[in-house]
């Protein structure tokens, strides 16, 4: 996935120290991992220097590309996203971070704390972009046969159906960026491969991005088991749809990985079995790691703001590392922006209210 | 979770033998499988005579216990809901197959047919229950802990709120009676446990099913991970989420069953392996086969239709028919129609169309 090594040096990334369930251990520990995976890149981590001093000791490669900017306002976990604007608003480890995307201190910010309020500072200090009404959430979606951009996973609640397309046009550039593919295929998630499916969002958005002669490649309709047999490489819905179907898939996987590992202990035969398998198995439990799939991206702002799932350890901060070194090297908010224009054109088919969300909105979003 | 085996006898299950990916083979070939488990149990058989006669020769122990409808007009996996009506109103397997339903010649209808088009000629010929505006499709989901009832999985597409709390009154009568449990919890699939999250008709619901009073155990809004984790019995979403839900789990399901296979037979040391815990692989794949949550059934017509997987076979089919059973033993159409009258003094408190379907609009829901 990883497509950095190469032009990654003098990018420095913004940290959210005290973010997430396990604060500057997973943080800054994972720093020190994405270190050596990135020579030449540069951190500024924001937080609580009390509480991140006696870690960095720990990781001296990374206090040694570190620049550290005390504050001791952290938001948590819990905090809805009014509360955390109002609260730390220009003092918080959390807005700080994405403060210095703004003013061109870091190329990308990095956090693990509370997504509902991450997304609303994102929103208040970056803006969205022209050609963009809202936000979009997007990750890679592992496959059958490798990985899918996934978008919206929880930003937009009840986007219209130019909205969708926007978020089409912008992950389709994040896939071509991410996996390398020149010509990136997109389907619209659905309950069926009909034309007459669907809400009338869905089936809106599917006529334009057919019919307007938008230069992607948009392959009609999926539906939910699409996406891990990797139908197409982007596959766009509308946050809520969207959030349920990840939470419910790393539901599945993780209720099978409980089932084998009972069944594997059932009996001394299946424990014998296990002993000579143990590297199949080993593989296969990389393979479902929900911790190398870490790292979303917020699409759609000006500026590049990652969300890594707050309940990682080191090792998967570093993974969400690797994806804010990837579209900081690869400068996808001016890519994204110079797709955006393709738009230009066309005009909202939809009556839907299309006014930039504001912060209170976010509530409505995932945590 | 088959309550049946007593109070079976006397049944009539009327079956749209040309329903499914594989005919008569599956519909006559899993009545047989069936027929073993529910003694007493009869069968009246729609389809076309020509094509059922060889494999009811193959069963004499359903031919014995089955009457045969001959009808050479069948339904097509892909004909569109409205189609389907015209083409195969009064004449159709699956239409006489409903149809025996609401003539009382027949306590259940099955069929592994059309979904969209079953669900169409479901609603017009046995209408919706007093109380219900619109039906809910409804179905078993394997979790960590057992079973849940899951639905909308498709067959309202944007319901509104009181509609969502409809789907929750027959969703826990179904609960109760297949899962036997005495007060099933109930869950409103959401993308976070705030009250100020989700979509306008989820939060109106919860405040409903939470200050109203309503007899049942609601535990508030669930996310998707819950659903495999058991965390309530029942699961209450829109159509359009839950069978994207329900297809991206299927999915996630398939894809690590592959990874699982390949991972196995990657090497010597992992075929040896596998032949140890051969019994252990069976057992999960047993615990993970699609086959044995197969039939989902419609919730609020004035009678009980239930949906086989188009794909399944024999097997599969007959796990249908012990939903089938199970159902119209514990009669479950007047059961739910007593809880449904706890809804007599709410108001809907949306402003939302809630006329009943037409028929045409089914083609918006799942094939």
């Amino acid at each position: 996935m990883t497509i950095s090594g190469t032009g990654t040096g003098g990018l420095t990334i913004a940290i959210d120290g005290m973010g997430g369930d396990h604060g500057p251990e997973t943080t800054i520990g994972g720093a020190d991992i994405a270190a050596l995976r990135h020579p030449g890149v540069r951190f500024v981590i924001f937080g609580d220097e009390a509480a991140m001093r006696p870690v960095l000791d720990k990781f001296p490669r990374v206090a040694a590309i570190s620049e550290i900017v005390h504050t001791d306002v952290a938001i948590s976990m819990e905090e809805l996203p009014s509360q955390a604007l109002r609260r730390g608003r220009k003092t918080s480890s959390m807005w700080l971070a994405i403060d210095a995307v703004k003013s061109g201190r870091a190329q990308v910010a990095l956090s693990a704390g509370n997504t509902g309020a991450l997304m609303a500072m994102a929103k208040v200090i970056l803006k969205t972009m022209p050609n963009v009404e809202r936000p979009a959430l997007a990750a890679l979606w592992p496959t059958a046969s490798g990985e899918s951009v996934v978008l919206d996973l929880g930003a937009t609640i009840g986007p219209s159906a130019f909205q969708l397309v926007q978020f089409a046009v912008m992950g389709e550039a994040f896939a071509r960026i991410i996996t390398g593919l020149e010509q990136p295929t997109v389907g619209l998630l659905n309950i069926g491969q009909e034309e007459v499916k669907g809400t009338e969002q869905v089936k809106e958005a599917a006529q334009i991005l057919r019919n307007t002669g938008l230069p992607l490649k948009f392959h009609g309709f999926v539906e939910g088991d699409d996406i891990s047999k990797g139908t197409t490489d982007v596959v766009v819905t509308d946050g809520y749809t969207g959030n349920i179907a990840l939470k419910t898939a790393e539901g599945t996987v993780r209720m099978i990985v409980e089932f084998l590992r009972g069944a594997l202990k059932s009996s001394l035969m299946s424990r014998i079995g296990y002993l000579f398998a143990q590297g199949a198995f080993k593989a296969l439990s990389r393979k479902l790691d929900p911790r190398t799939s870490n790292g979303a991206l917020f699409l759609g702002l000006n500026g590049l703001v990652v969300k890594s799932h707050g309940g990682t350890d080191a090792e998967g901060f570093a993974y969400a590392i690797d994806v804010a070194v990837d579209v900081a090297a690869a400068d996808l908010v001016h890519k994204i922006m110079a797709d955006l224009g393709s738009l230009d054109g066309l005009k909202p088919v939809s009556n839907r209210d299309t006014a930039p969300a504001t912060p209170d909105e976010s509530e409505a979003a995932l945590s």
